[in-house]
């Protein structure tokens, strides 16, 4: 199956979504934030079909979120690390992962704690305002046209309602 | 295309991605964190298939992330609004928006600027610690099994493992 592809959209999310291509991928993701490195425990991990693994890590190598290292030399076998562009796409897990434990938990509770070993307390992800500090909130908070967004789509009249609102 | 389901994992990542079901999802929200409502003007931000669309819009609203109003009786016309836990989404698409603006923006830079209303200033997201307000990083945190944890899985070798790490 063909998808659209969004990464030349004038909008990080829509590129960041086409990096990603599933959501296969910020499990594997997940998985090295477990400390996971290699295939098997990727595979068994997630009970993903091997080939669809090795394509999602590929991926995740050729994006530049995981670098691939050599841990033994005969046969040649891989571990796949974090680089620090995979370790920064944690703030997103960590969000998605607060939203999930707020709106789709059962009555149990969410099933991951996140504890956070620089204070010691268990906790949530908040996302932030990086100016002041406060929660960052739909309503407060407004989209507008930034440094590189294409001059030639700029003067469009639906783009410039959409930013007009 | 059958997905595999995600949606009984003992993981708010899985179910989260589970409830999107595809790409077009976050950027049918984006839509509406832009503040727009209506199915027409949906259809022309995202260049969508219509019924692609409706069935992205029926979800968000089976789910409760997004609630119908009609605006017009005859014929009966709908808005698209968001509710609470559709509002709540707004810090995973702000994270994501922070994430793809450092890693995957060109020379020119990213292309929207979020701008907090509150506090006055051009801003970024940020992930912190709800607990102690400091940014939230992989390296810093633990996940833990939480009270949701399935009993019947907590004893597998495999996951006694994962925790351990």
């Amino acid at each position: 199956m063909r998808r659209t592809s969004f990464a030349n959209w004038p909008c990080s999310v829509a590129r960041t979504m086409d990096l990603l291509g599933d959501w296969w991928t910020p499990l594997v993701l997940r998985e090295a934030f477990y400390g996971i490195r290699r295939f098997d425990e990727f595979q068994q991990g997630l009970g993903i079909a091997r080939n669809t693994l090795s394509d999602r890590l590929r991926r995740l190598v050729d994006e530049g979120l995981l670098e691939k290292r050599a841990y033994q030399a005969d046969p040649v076998r891989y571990d796949y690390l974090l680089t620090e562009k995979g370790r920064d796409f944690f703030g997103v897990i960590a969000a998605m992962t607060r939203w999930g434990d707020r709106w789709l938990a059962d009555e149990a509770g969410p099933p991951i704690t996140l504890h956070h070993d620089r204070c010691g307390q268990d906790t949530d992800a908040e996302v932030v305002c990086a100016a002041c500090g406060e929660p960052l909130t739909a309503e407060d908070t407004d989209m507008r046209m930034g440094p590189g967004y294409p001059a030639k789509l700029a003067k469009r009249p639906d783009v410039v309602q959409r930013f007009a609102r």
